[in-house]
């Protein structure tokens, strides 16, 4: 008797697409084997069956890109009135920048200057002379397999894998045009 | 015998801002009154001698323009997995906004979409069609006293005074050119 274990590996795997595809019927009706629900299945599966494995926590902080960070240091730090909840500059030349930031108690600002000619800031101060807001840091639980799981997803990641960010911990940036213009900063937790 | 109370006011007026001087000197030394830091001398004074009366206090939230809020709203929803902390499309024809909420637990994005021709931020999707980053709200402890204190403080307001806002608190907002281009709005907490 011809069992399903002796079939040839293809056919066992069409099988188990087949099998797939009738769980998907019986749990979201016809239209979850479209081919945009297929190309999906893994979000289907994901929200369905399988637990997220990582999960985004507490807004870390909002980037502000300036021409001058003293200057802008100032501005919280006297007409603000925000006193010793500013700090001092840092630099960071590794990654091009000079920072400050701000402590809300729930969240901070980080106010970034451009630092050297190859800093990945210059092109915005270029464009937005007086300095703008440039991009929203969100903690991870789990930054690798959010780098995995996102990528599936077809989000944009500036770089393939997490690299070590300005504040020791490791990020991942996804491109502004995959999040409403916005560029999103993933730092692990 | 002439005493204090039987001169003229104007010289009275004259001899308290001759004392006023005098403290500024024993304090900061002359440099204290010279004409730029009289200028700047009701900044000194709150520093030095009189308390703030207003204080900034957590990072309500930031907002972010988009020209889908519903599309955004998907995005962190289902992508970034934050079911049940995105919030349903709240309608503000007043404001010419429609808006959703993301809460990160310590903080929050407003996606915001304009709503009618005369929308304020109709202007900003224009410019920017894919949406960005838009402003950020700060909560303040006493917004009149917050207006007035920015007010003599050259920062300029883009209403007069504080005015309700979409969530049902005052608010007033800072322009960009006094906060490195960052359009900040101030909400009572």
């Amino acid at each position: 008797m011809t069992t399903f274990k002796s079939c040839p590996v293809r056919f066992r795997i069409m099988a188990s697409w087949f099998r797939a595809g009738r769980c998907l019927v019986a749990k979201f009706g016809p239209s979850a084997v479209t081919p945009r629900a297929l190309h999906s299945s893994r979000s289907l599966r994901n929200e369905a069956i399988d637990p997220r494995v990582w999960a985004l926590g507490r807004l870390h902080h909002v980037g502000v890109a300036v021409p001058d960070v003293n200057a802008a240091s100032k501005l919280y730090k006297e007409t603000l009135a925000m006193g010793d909840k500013v700090s001092e500059v840092r630099s960071h030349p590794e990654h091009g920048i000079r920072c400050v930031f701000i402590d809300f108690g729930n969240s901070m600002l980080e106010l970034i200057e451009p630092l050297g000619e190859a800093s990945p800031l210059k092109g915005f101060i270029d464009r937005n002379k007086g300095g703008g807001l440039h991009h929203i840091c969100l903690e991870v639980n789990d930054l690798d397999a959010a780098a995995r799981q996102l990528s599936d997803l077809k989000i944009h990641l500036l770089s393939p894998k997490p690299r070590p960010g300005a504040h020791g911990k490791d990020v991942l940036f996804l491109h502004p045009k995959d999040c409403q213009g916005v560029l999103v900063e993933l730092q692990q937790a």
